[in-house]
């Protein structure tokens, strides 16, 4: 920051008219605190005499005389014409002066509300890991060097333009109307949703459809199904709202519903990824579908349908959303951006039943009023203007031959190492290890070597699951994945570590 | 959406081999129930053949045959070459063959929540309302046309072209380090914030400020007090989380410290506006304001500093902030892009003590996970290039002459009606009816005259309010002023109505 000017005002600053001490001193002793306080940092520009004077109701000459103290002193250095600075280099025994910023005494250590301490005990910090480079094979990240961002930009700077100044003050808590109709449009074709726009509600992003609907549809301690192993954001954000989670296994054909039953027969809701079940990658069948509808209809439960990347299907028939098949409005759909657009964009979907789209859009209001303008109006030209579907298609393809080249690197470098099984949806796949090994202790060598793959077990909540590492191929081309595998190799080959 | 095109995935669409039915009959049947239940609408483009028999693994004659059954019975239409399109008129009787799109089951009325039916009681609407047309003399809506929106879209435009391709994928949840760094350095040197980058949090505006702290500061059933009259996004928020909310009353130095003791012991924290009490515009003495601390400090409780239009001073010293006298670590500081930048970007920062970081951190990751990138990346740029400075200069002295140009029109036209008194600082002024009158009725006749003043007591919880309006005047300029308080006098006027 030491780079940025300083036009703002200096509020810090409180000259006293009623005292014996010159107004010229005051105003020296009030900048040279604020240099060893830090609040003006080295080579940070002072504002120039006259503004300051004017913003302070002094004379200029009482701030020439401060800044000639000061100037003298060595806390402030400058050449005329460019600027007065606060010097580069501040005598150090000056600042051994007891800074004003002192941090908060001892012994008031912060106490936050218990849902507080719920929530940093839930936390898993992969959020803010989330930020380091990004590397082979962390799952879940598109390939964001492909994204059309000039496109996105001639997109932006129409829609600066051509929007009505009004429509940047605040807007309806339930979305863009443009926007909600090009979802609803959308999903209506290529996800078989059954929905009209006014049941479409805007949110930042799948993890804000989670804590919206945890919390308009539960209350603290009501139980809800979660698949397991499964979703990560789902389960800090149930739990985040004092929903207790009731683990119902996943076999080959998705959430076991019968075991559900028979487990856990209290349960209000269940988080189910039915296209592509996460992060396993099964499809759950027709039969589960309708089993898990009439239990929902009957137990008077609701269904998250998080259909988080269904948009990419390489093989077999697609698969119209569950919502589709709801006759009793117990589903509400969520979909996201993140990974058919990009993650920074944060702009996802909810799809809720009629009656429930007034509860949805109060509760989006109170928790952060609208989302951002730009950002939904770009979104709906990249969808009317038929970019979305052309990205889509370029995606599907290069994701396709990316997973193949992460198959066979495999099959090259990794037989009887790690069984990977081709995925027909999605940015991701399962690499199976050898019963009884410890996929955590696999994955935490793996980083250490520069490859991220998340340990299967990392996603269970009680199933022992035959261990096993999640690989996201989408973000990274061919030569990398090749690369990768051969380093994946060295890591899981036995004698090696 | 009738103009959208349909490259999307048909997956409503389920082809059977092992029935008798014809595999083109099958998809006649599938596309006229989409048609019928209106998943497809009128004048809706169809995929071209070829793209959609490779779709759904068929040979394109079978897609072909479909199409001509559903031609020769009108369900579409199409000339070669430009495409085949859903009919524009369907004809009625078809129509009124039921939908699949059923309604929900009467019977099965949506239950929420006990937190659910709370936050649809207390959303007041107004965020819905706030779609509604930009009409004098709306509160809290900057000077949108002012706005360089130039500047912006130019900064947009280098940043989507700058920006490493791996910052559009998930980042840290605390928020764009690089905005952290501009916004401690702003509140450093303009409000005598105490503060390093690291303690600020970058959310999206003061409505997901007040969500996070209610949520990570307190428990359902702790008491708050809350200035009143005050803040309505606030109470909104707190009770939204189950907070109860303990009326203070506020007067010419702000919130009444001794009161909310005497009244209200309990409490775990306070709301306050010091810089300019919403909706009042009052300033907190420094007196108070070490009151405050003190009794934070005593109670073991937590003060938010809601900070939101202290840029804008007219007159009187700069005042610093509540924060900056804080020496335990009590005050969570909070502040908005809303009204300097405009509220359709959904910016906004905390600045929480040190210790409290790590908890608001987890907490925002667990709701949405991190604020848009671009708008952020922009923010940035616009701070640190000197574009912000310069746009809070010049927006300052035209929200003054704004302000004048209400007060010279309220002495011409409201004398006896309405006395308004100078705000120091802000978007807003109140004017005072007289003793007696109803401020809610005059705000629904005015509200018919096209003038939108919203009714001081409409922001109290207790305390019985000297009748008034709220007028804001950034939005509006002189001319459109001068205008609507001609109107506002005919809605006055004893005897017009």
């Amino acid at each position: 920051m030491s780079k940025q000017k300083s036009e703002f005002l200096f509020t810090g600053i409180v000259l006293q008219s009623a005292t014996e001490v010159p107004i010229y001193r005051q105003l020296y002793e009030a900048l040279r605190q604020a240099i060893l306080s830090r609040r003006l940092r080295p080579g940070q520009r002072l504002p120039p005499s006259r503004q300051l004077a004017e913003t302070l109701g002094v004379s200029r000459t009482t701030v020439l005389l401060a800044f000639d103290h000061l100037f003298s002193e060595g806390y402030i250095s400058g050449k005329s014409g460019s600027g007065t600075f606060v010097s580069a280099t501040i005598p150090e025994h000056l600042l051994q002066v007891p800074a004003t910023a002192a941090p908060p005494a001892v012994g008031s250590v912060p106490q936050l509300s218990e849902r507080g301490k719920h929530i940093c005990r839930i936390s898993s910090g992969n959020a803010r890991r989330q930020q380091e480079n990004l590397r082979p094979f962390r799952p879940g990240i598109p390939g964001l060097r492909e994204f059309p961002y000039d496109i996105w930009n001639r997109l932006a700077t129409r829609q600066i333009r051509s929007l009505h100044y009004e429509a940047f003050g605040y807007s309806d808590p339930a979305g863009y109307a443009p926007l909600r109709e090009a979802i609803a449009g959308y999903l209506r074709v290529a996800r078989a949703v059954n929905c009209e726009a006014e049941q479409v509600v805007i949110v930042n992003g799948s993890q804000q459809a989670l804590d919206l609907i945890a919390r308009v549809l539960l209350d603290p301690g009501e139980a809800a199904w979660m698949e397991d192993p499964g979703y990560g954001g789902a389960k800090e954000a149930l739990r985040a709202a004092g929903i207790s989670l009731r683990a119902v296994p996943v076999d080959a054909v998705g959430l076991m519903v019968a075991e559900g039953i028979r487990r856990h027969p209290d349960a209000r809701l269940a988080y189910v990824t039915p296209s592509h079940q996460y992060p396993l990658g099964v499809t759950m069948s027709l039969p589960r579908r309708l089993e898990l509808l009439e239990w929902a209809a009957r137990a008077d439960a609701w269904i998250i349908e998080d259909d988080y990347d269904s948009e990419y299907r390489y093989a077999g028939r697609p698969i119209s959303s569950l919502q589709g098949l709801d006759r009793q409005g117990r589903v509400i759909y969520l979909g996201t951006f993140s990974k058919v657009l990009f993650p920074a964009l944060r702009l996802g979907y909810l799809v809720v039943p009629p009656g429930l789209a007034d509860a949805f859009i109060a509760a989006k209001a109170v928790s952060d009023r609208n989302c951002p303008l730009i950002e939904q109006a770009v979104a709906t030209s990249f969808i009317t203007e038929g970019h979305f579907g052309r990205h889509l298609r370029r995606m599907r393809l290069l994701y396709q031959a990316r997973q193949e080249a992460l198959l066979e690197a495999g099959r090259k470098h990794l037989g009887g190492l790690l069984e990977m099984t081709p995925a027909e949806t999605g940015l991701h796949l399962i690499g199976w290890l050898p019963e009884g090994a410890d996929d955590r202790a696999i994955s935490v060598r793996a980083e250490q070597a520069g490859i991220q793959v998340p340990p299967l077990s990392a996603y269970s909540l009680e199933e022992q699951q035959r261990p096993g590492l999640m690989l996201g191929y989408a973000a990274f081309d061919e030569l990398l994945i090749e690369k990768s595998i051969r380093q994946l190799r060295r890591v899981l080959m036995p004698g090696m570590n």
